[in-house]
C-alpha cells in the first residue's frame, strides 16, 4: 500500500532488521496508521513509499541510520515539522527509485539544549519546533526574529533545510540569517559541527551557509543554532490603504524603508480585502471607499514596528504622504490583531473558494509593481474565467499568487504565471523550496552552469545519492 | 628574483606567450617593478613569486586566464586591493610550489554597473573598490552598510572572497550578511552567476554564500551584488566609561543591546586609552580619572547610533547606568571624530612601541571578559617583558590582540595567544582569514569532518588545485 511503510520483499525485512538492530525497535515505527503520517504531506498531494520510518533521538543514531541506508543502497528522505508545500520531505512514490526509501524523522531531536543570553543564541536539536524554540526564548526575555504560520509543527532543522522566510524577514532575515551554526551527519556518516555561536569566525568558508537551502540533499542537519533579538517592549502596527500598488510600493520605499524598527510590511489588494470583509463579516477595512482607485485597484500595507521605545510617532510620521487615502494605527493586542485579520484571513478565504493553485513568487521591489499589475491578464489567458488573488511580503518582493479554478492536475497556470515570473528575472520559489513540486521549472531560473555547480557539490558530498534523490535535481 | 614576475625558464615563457594571446599585451604585466606590487603584500611580510601577473578586464578575459592556466598545471592566485593581512592574495614564495603561479589583479574589473534605489542593490565589478561603491551609493542616497579603514583600496571581490566585517557588522553584518549576489567563474572555465537581487529566492542552496570566505579557493569572484541601507540623517556617537570590561559588557547585554539603531559598540581599555592619549597629547577620555577601577582597570565602549530620526535620547538613555564613570556625546561631525579618536588612533599608537605581532581573534560575547582577564598572563608567560594593547569589536566578541616585544619571527606569542582563544571555543582568525598565515593552527579549531568537508568541496570545484593552493589547507 502506497503511504505506508512496508517490509515488501526480503531485502525490505532486512533493512528493518538491519535498522532496528541499530537503534532499538521502539526508533523504527511499524504502525502503518504512525508511519503514514510520515510518507504523506499535510497536504495530501504527494504520497510516497517508504521501507522504514525512524525516529533518532541522537546524533550518534542518525550516523548508525546513515551506516546502515549506505549499506542497503537506501535513499534517506529527512522530515521536520512536514509543513513543506513542495513534497521535499516525504518518500518518493512507489517505484519512482529504484533504491528504498528511509523517512527519518527528527522529531525525536527535541530538546532545547542552550539559551545563552550574552551571546543571544539559542542551540537546539534539529526536531525542536519553532514554537518551543520561541517559548524557551522567550522565557529569557528573546525572540528568534522569524516567526510562521506553522511554528506548531515546523522545525527548526527543517527551517534550516529549506531557509524559511516568513513575516519578519524583512528586519530579521531568513533562516540563512537566523542561523549561527549547525551540525550535521554527512552520506558517509561523518560529522560537521560549527556551533561555537562566533558572531565572527573567518576560518574557512561557512557550511552551515551552504547547508541552509539544500533541502536534505546534501547532508542530515541534526542540530541548529540561531540568533536571539530582544523582546521589545513596544509594537505598533498600522494599516495603510493607498490608490494603488505603485502608491504603495513608493511609500514602502520612501521614509518608510529608512525606519530601523520595521518588522513588517505586508501588501493586500482591493480584490482580496473585499473578498476577505464579505467572508468574514469584518468591517470594511479603512480607506476601502475613499478616493479614487488606481490602475488594478486600491492597495494596503500591513506595517509593524517594535522596539525598546515606542514606534508609534516615527510611524504615524512615515506615513504621513499625499497617496495615503488613510490609516488605521493600534498598539494594543486586540487592535493590532484585528488590523492584521485583514492580512491573515487571506489565506482562509481563498480556501472558501475552492481549491487553489498555490506559487509562491518574487521578483526584485523594482519589478513588484509590474508583476502584479501583469499577472491578471496572464493568468486569464491561461485559465479563462479563474479567479486570482494576490497578497505578499511587499518588501521581499514575495507575492503569493492563488487561482482557484483550474483542477488540482492542470498546471496550465503554474506554468503561465512561472514563466512570466522568469521574464521579470524573478524567483519561482521565494519562499517554499523547490522539492518534487518545482523541477519542471528549475531551468527556467538556474543556468547550466549554477546547476552543475550543484550536482558537482551533490557528488562530492553524496556520491551514492542517499540524501533526498530528485529533490532539487532538474528534470530532463 | 623572488618577488619579480620573470621568464624563469621556456615553460614560463610559453605560458607568458598565451596569456598574451589570449588577453592581449597590455593586460599581461611584465615590467618587474610593476609586477612587485603583486607579488609582495603591503606589509611586506608575504613576498611570493610569479610566473605572469594579469590584469582581466572582463568576465571572459577572467575564464581565458583559467584556460590558459588550465592548460599550463599553473596556479592562480586572485588579488583584490592586496589588503590582507594573511599572505592570501600574493602567491607563494618561489619553490614553495611546483606549479608556476599567476597573479591575477581584479582591478580592471572596476566598473559600478548598476545602483538600484527600489531595490536597494548596487551591482559591481568584483574590482570596484569599497570607497568608489560607497560613492556611487551614496549619491543615490544610500551606503554599503559595511566600512573598513582600508576603504581606498580593498575591493567588493576581496571583500567577498575573505568575508570581511568591520566596524558597523553589529548592525547590518559582514559580506556574507551584504552579499545578495555573485558572479564566478570555477576552475573548469564555467560561470555560475546568482546577481538577480531577489531577497527571496528558495531556488536551491545559494553559491554566494558558499563562495563568500573561501579566500580564492573555490571561484574566481567576478562581480558582486550587495545590499544597501538608507544614509541616514541623524548619527550619534557616545564615549561611555566604565569601571572594568566586566562592567561594559554587562551595559552592552542590557538596555544599550536593545537599541535597533545602534551601529557600533568598541570596545578599548586603560592602558590602550593612556597610551594613545599620551602618544598623540589627547585630552584624557571621560572617566579616566574618575570612581575607581576594576579588576583589569578602566574600559570604555564607543557607541554608535544612526537613523532617521535623531537617537541621542535613546542612546543617552540606554547608558544612563550606575556602572558608568563619565559619558561624552556628541552628534556634529567634529565632536563625532575627537570621541573616535581614542579608537582609532589605537593601531597607530602601538605601531610607534615597535612591531606588534597582531592577532585577530573572537569568542562568544559571553566569554569576552574571561579572554581579555586571561591574556595578559599568558601573553606575560609566553612573552615576558612585551607590552600587550587590546582593543576591539565588543558586540562581535572581536579582539585585536597587539603584542610588542618578540621579535617578527618568533611565533611563541602568537601560538600561546590561539591556544588561549581556542581553550574559551573562539576563533583565531575573526576577520583576517586564515590565508597561509595561519594555516599551522587550523586543527586547533577545526574537526577532521569539518576539513575533510573543505577539502571535499575543494577538490570537486578544482580537481587540479589551480586556485590559490595551500590557502585555507591545515599543515600536516
Amino acid at each position: 500500500v502506497a503511504g505506508t511503510a512496508r517490509a515488501s520483499s526480503g531485502a525490505d525485512r532486512q533493512l528493518l532488521s538491519d535498522l532496528e538492530d541499530a537503534l532499538g525497535r521502539r526508533r523504527v515505527l511499524t504502525d502503518p496508521e504512525v508511519c503514514a503520517g510520515y510518507t504523506r504531506d499535510w497536504t495530501g498531494r504527494y504520497v510516497g513509499s517508504a521501507a522504514a520510518v525512524v525516529r533518532p533521538e541522537r546524533v550518534e543514531q542518525v550516523q548508525a541510520v546513515v551506516e546502515v541506508a549506505a549499506r542497503h543502497g537506501a535513499a534517506l528522505i529527512c522530515q521536520g515539522g512536514n509543513t513543506g508545500l513542495v513534497g521535499g520531505s516525504v518518500p518518493r512514490p512507489a517505484g519512482a527509485l529504484d533504491q528504498p526509501q528511509i523517512v527519518c524523522g527528527m522529531s525525536g531531536m527535541c530538546a532545547v539544549e542552550d539559551v545563552d543570553p550574552a551571546g543571544r543564541l539559542l542551540c537546539a536539536g534539529a526536531g525542536v519546533t519553532l514554537s518551543a524554540a520561541q517559548a524557551a526564548a522567550g522565557r529569557a526575555g528573546f525572540h528568534l526574529g522569524i516567526d510562521l504560520s506553522s511554528r506548531g509543527s515546523a522545525t527548526l532543522g527543517g527551517m534550516a533545510a529549506t531557509n524559511a522566510g516568513g513575516m519578519q524577514m524583512l528586519r530579521f532575515g531568513g533562516m540563512r540569517a537566523r542561523v549561527a551554526g549547525i551540525e550535521a551527519v554527512l552520506a558517509d556518516g561523518s560529522i560537521v559541527s560549527r556551533l561555537s555561536g562566533l558572531a565572527k569566525d573567518n576560518v574557512g568558508w561557512d557550511p552551515a551557509a551552504l547547508f541552509v537551502g539544500s533541502e536534505g540533499t546534501l547532508a542530515v542537519i541534526t542540530r541548529v543554532m540561531v540568533r536571539l533579538e530582544p523582546l521589545p517592549a513596544h509594537r505598533v502596527t498600522a494599516l495603510v490603504a493607498l490608490a494603488s500598488v505603485d502608491a504603495a510600493l513608493e511609500l514602502l520605499a520612501g521614509p518608510v524603508a529608512a525606519l530601523p524598527s520595521l518588522e513588517a510590511a505586508e501588501l493586500t489588494l482591493e480584490d482580496g480585502m473585499r473578498l476577505v470583509a464579505g467572508e468574514f463579516d469584518l468591517p470594511p477595512p479603512v480607506g476601502l471607499e475613499s478616493g479614487a482607485a488606481g490602475r488594478g485597484g486600491r492597495a494596503w500595507l500591513t506595517l509593524e514596528a517594535a522596539g525598546p521605545y515606542d514606534p508609534t510617532a516615527e510611524l504615524a510620521a512615515a506615513v504621513d504622504h499625499p497617496f495615503v487615502l488613510g490609516a488605521a494605527v493600534a498598539s494594543d493586542a486586540n487592535g493590532r490583531a484585528r488590523l492584521w485579520a485583514y492580512r491573515e484571513r487571506h489565506t482562509e478565504a481563498v480556501s472558501r473558494l475552492g481549491v487553489p493553485h498555490k506559487l509562491d513568487v518574487s521578483v526584485t521591489r523594482s519589478r513588484l509593481g509590474e508583476l502584479v499589475g501583469l499577472l491578471p491578464e496572464r493568468v486569464a489567458a491561461a485559465a479563462p474565467g479563474a479567479r486570482l488573488v494576490m497578497w505578499g511580503h511587499a518588501a521581499d518582493g514575495n507575492v503569493h499568487v492563488n487561482v482557484v479554478g483550474p483542477p488540482p492536475d492542470d498546471d496550465g497556470v503554474d506554468d503561465a504565471v512561472l514563466r512570466l515570473v522568469a521574464e521579470l528575472g524573478g524567483s519561482i520559489s521565494a519562499e517554499h523550496g523547490v522539492g518534487v513540486a518545482r523541477r519542471r521549472w528549475l531551468r527556467l531560473v538556474r543556468s547550466e552552469g549554477d546547476l552543475q555547480l550543484m550536482a558537482r557539490v551533490k557528488a562530492a558530498l553524496d556520491p551514492g545519492g542517499m540524501l533526498n534523490p530528485g529533490v532539487l535535481e532538474p528534470l530532463p
